[in-house]
C-alpha cells in the first residue's frame, strides 16, 4: 500500500510538561485522514535545536512530509527556525512580504513592530513562505529531493488551522493525486449499549472474513464504543469496498448502531432532535453548564435548544427550578425526586419537548456513606412521562461531570429513538 | 545536571488519526513535573508490534523510564503486551489474583468472564503486576538493568490515572530519592495586559542576569501570559533559587502579575470572589453554559457560584433574563445594551454580588455586516454599575466562545481587583 505518509514532530517543552494539551496533533491527524493521509507517527521534542534536528532527520527517512508544529514565536525559546537552517545548511533572508505584513499588523493594533517581532519576517532562502493571516509567524514549506520535504507551522492553534485549511491540506491533496498515491478512506460506526469484549465476541467471524485491505478498530469512550472501519487502496475503489463493509456490520449490529458517521453523541441527539421536529430545555447542578456548552458546541443547535438553568446552588433550584424546599431537606439535591421535578419543571416553563436535568456529587467533597462521590441522578421529560435514572460513577471531579453529560445525552437520545 | 528522565510512547492508531485526544501524554508530563521528574521525549506509534518495540527500544537507551499507554484492552488490536514480550525474550503467565479480579468485576456487573476477558490476566512473567482499580488490564512494570526501566499502562485515561496515582508516582519519586537524581521545580507566574514581545522586551535584562540552572519560558495563551520559571540542581536548592528569581519577576512586573501560582484564570476568579466574599451568577448565550462549566470545573465553587441562566434562544432572554422584547428588536440579541439588561437582571434575581452575561455570534452562521461572526458583547454587573466591552474574536465557533469565556473571566478578575 503506497499511502502518502506524514509524519508529525511537537515542538515545545509545555508539550511535555502537559502544560499545552497537544490538540495541534489530533486536529492535524483528522483533517489529514479526511484526504486519505496517512499520520504514521508523531514524536513531541523539547524547545531545543538538537532534538529538533535529530526528529526532523529521522522522520524525513520515512516520511513523504515531515509537519513541525511550535518554536516560530519572537522569544528567546523559539528555535525551530534556527534548526531546520542548520539541517538544510541554509541562511535566514529577509521576507519582505511578510515585513510588511507584520508592520501592518502592529500598526493596526496601535502597537510598535519591534526588532523582536520584525525578525519573525526572517526565513529560510530555500523555503517557501506560507502567509499566516491570523497571526504573525509565517508558515514555512521546504520542498526536498533528498527525503521527505518539510512543512513548518507555529503553535498557537488557530495560526496553525489557518494555514493548514488555506494552504497545507490543499497542497496535500495534490501531492496525493500528482503522486499517484494510494489512499485510505475511514467510516466509524458508533454503537451503544455493547461492551467492548462481548461487541468483539459478535463481529469476530465478521471480522475475520475482511478483505486484507480493510482494518476495523474498537475505540470505546464516552458510554459507547466506535468501530472504526478503515480500508486502503486506489482512490476510485475505497469507498466501495467500505460502503460494503460498513453495511455488513450495520446489518449484523442492527439498532446498537446509533450513529453511521462518527457523530459525536450530541450530534446524534441534535440529529434526532432537529428531524423529529422537537426542543430542549436543561436544568444542570454538578455539571453547572457543562451540558448546555457541549449542545451549543455544534452549529445550528439554535434549531432546538433554547436553554435552561444552571441549578448550582440549591436557592436556584428552588426560585428557578420549581424543587420545594421540604424535597431538598428529605431527598437531597442529588435525588430521583429532585431531578424529576427539575426536569418537568424546566420543559414546562421552557415550553420545550424535551428536557433534561442533572444533580450529582461531581466530587472531590460533599461524599456520603449512603450516596458517595460520583452519584448522579439524570431525568429526562418528554410528552410521555419523566424517566429517571441512577449512576454511580468514579472519583474524579472532571471525570464525573463529563460522564454524567455523555449518560444524559445517551438517555435522550434513547427516549427520541423510542418514540 | 542528572534529572531522572522519563520518555512516553503513546500507542493506538486513534491517537495518530486524532480520534482521541492524548490527555494521557499531558497529565503525566504535569504530575512527573511536580515530583521533580523530567518527561525528555514523547511519541506517538501505531497498533504495531513492530513499531512499538522500535520506539520503547530507543527510547530506552536515553531515558531512566519509558512509559507506555494503550493498547491493553481485549481486543485485536491491543499489542503492547505482546511487544514488550517479544521486545524481552519473556513469555505470557497467567497472574492469579488479576484473573480473580476480573472475574469478580465481571461479576459485580452481571456479565460472564469471558475467554477475551480473562486474557487480561495473562502478563509477562517477568513484569511486576500494578492491579487496576477502576478497570480491566492492570499496568506492568519491568525493571531492567539493561536500560531504562518500563512502565505499561492502559489508555483508559480514568484507569491510566488510577495506577500511576496508587503506584507510578510514588515509586518514580523513590526512585529519584534513591538514585540520588537531581530534581526540578516550577513558577509559572500569570501575566494580564502586556503582548508577548513587550513582555519578553521588558524582562529582556532580568533573563540575561539568570543563573545557568534556571529557564525562562513565554507561554501566552487563553489571554494572557504565562512566565514559567524552572530551576534545576539539588533537591534542598532549587526551591529557594526559584523563589528569589521569582521575586525580582513579580516587583519587575508589578500589578501585571494575576497569579504567582500558574493558576488557571478561573482559578484567579474563584480565589478574588472566596477571599473577598463575593457571588457570582451568570447569564451565557453563545457559550451556551461553557462560563458556567468552567466556573464550576474547580471544586469548591459553591462557596461563590449559585448558577444562573443559559439564555440562548431569544424568549429565554425575555422570559427569564430581563430583556425587553424592544430592546431585541432595536439593538439585536448580540449588542451592549443586551448583555447589560442580562447582567444587571440576573444579578438581582440571584441576589449575587456580582454577575456576567455573555451574547455574540459564534459562527460558522449569524454574521452580517455590521456584526461579523466573532463580534461578542461581554458586561459584568457589581455594586458599581453595569460595565460592558465589545470583542472582536475570529471565524472559528469553539474559539471563539472559548475566547469569550476567558475575556470574560479576565473581565471579572479585573472588577474584583480594582475594588
Amino acid at each position: 500500500m503506497n499511502l502518502y505518509r506524514i509524519a508529525l514532530v511537537s515542538i515545545g517543552n509545555e508539550v511535555l510538561s502537559g502544560d499545552t494539551l497537544n490538540t495541534n496533533a489530533a486536529w492535524i491527524g483528522r483533517r489529514c485522514a479526511a484526504i486519505g493521509a496517512l499520520v504514521a507517527e508523531q514524536r513531541t521534542v523539547p524547545d531545543e535545536r538538537a532534538a529538533i534536528i535529530e526528529a526532523v532527520s529521522a522522520l524525513r527517512t520515512r516520511a513523504d512530509l515531515v509537519v513541525t508544529t511550535g518554536g516560530l514565536g519572537p522569544t528567546h525559546d523559539d528555535v525551530t527556525v534556527a534548526a531546520l537552517c542548520e539541517l538544510f545548511g541554509d541562511k535566514l533572508v529577509v521576507h519582505e512580504p511578510t515585513l510588511e505584513y507584520l508592520e501592518r499588523y502592529a500598526a493596526l493594533r496601535g502597537r510598535e513592530a519591534t526588532e523582536r517581532v520584525r525578525s519573525q519576517a526572517l526565513v529560510p532562502s530555500s523555503a517557501i513562505v506560507l502567509p499566516n493571516t491570523v497571526g504573525t509567524a509565517p508558515g514555512l514549506l521546504f520542498r526536498r529531493s533528498d527525503g521527505g520535504d518539510v512543512l513548518v507551522l507555529p503553535g498557537v492553534p488557530a495560526e496553525m488551522r489557518a494555514i493548514m485549511e488555506e494552504h497545507g491540506l490543499g497542497w496535500i491533496a495534490r501531492r496525493i493525486e500528482e503522486g499517484g498515491y494510494d489512499v485510505f478512506a475511514e467510516r466509524v460506526l458508533v454503537t451503544s449499549g455493547i461492551p467492548e469484549s462481548d461487541l468483539a465476541d459478535r463481529l469476530e467471524s465478521l471480522r475475520t472474513t475482511l478483505p486484507p485491505s480493510v482494518e476495523l478498530a474498537f475505540l470505546p469512550a464516552g458510554g459507547v464504543v466506535r468501530l472504526r472501519l478503515r480500508a486502503s487502496g486506489r482512490p476510485d475503489e475505497v469507498k466501495e469496498t467500505l460502503e460494503k463493509v460498513s453495511e455488513a456490520f450495520v446489518s449484523k449490529l442492527g439498532e446498537a448502531v446509533i450513529s453511521t458517521s462518527n457523530e459525536r453523541l450530541v450530534e446524534v441527539l441534535h440529529r434526532l432532535c432537529v428531524t423529529n421536529g422537537k426542543t430542549l430545555a436543561v436544568a444542570e447542578s454538578c455539571t453547572g453548564g457543562m451540558l448546555g456548552a457541549e449542545i451549543t458546541s455544534v452549529p445550528g443547535s439554535s434549531a432546538y435548544f433554547v436553554g435552561g438553568l444552571i441549578c448550582y446552588a440549591d436557592a436556584v433550584k428552588v426560585h428557578f427550578g420549581g424543587v420545594r424546599p421540604e424535597t431538598l431537606a428529605i431527598y437531597g439535591a442529588v435525588s430521583q425526586q429532585t431531578v424529576e421535578v427539575l426536569a418537568s419543571y424546566v420543559r414546562t416553563a421552557y415550553s420545550t419537548d424535551l428536557s433534561i436535568a442533572i444533580s450529582g456529587i461531581a466530587g472531590p467533597g460533599g461524599g456520603t456513606a449512603e450516596k458517595p462521590v460520583g452519584t448522579v441522578w439524570i431525568a429526562v421529560a418528554d410528552a410521555d412521562g419523566v424517566h429517571a435514572r441512577h449512576y454511580q460513577f468514579g472519583t474524579d471531579r472532571q471525570t464525573n461531570r463529563r460522564r454524567a453529560c455523555d449518560a444524559a445525552i445517551l438517555m435522550a437520545i434513547e427516549r427520541l429513538r423510542s418514540t
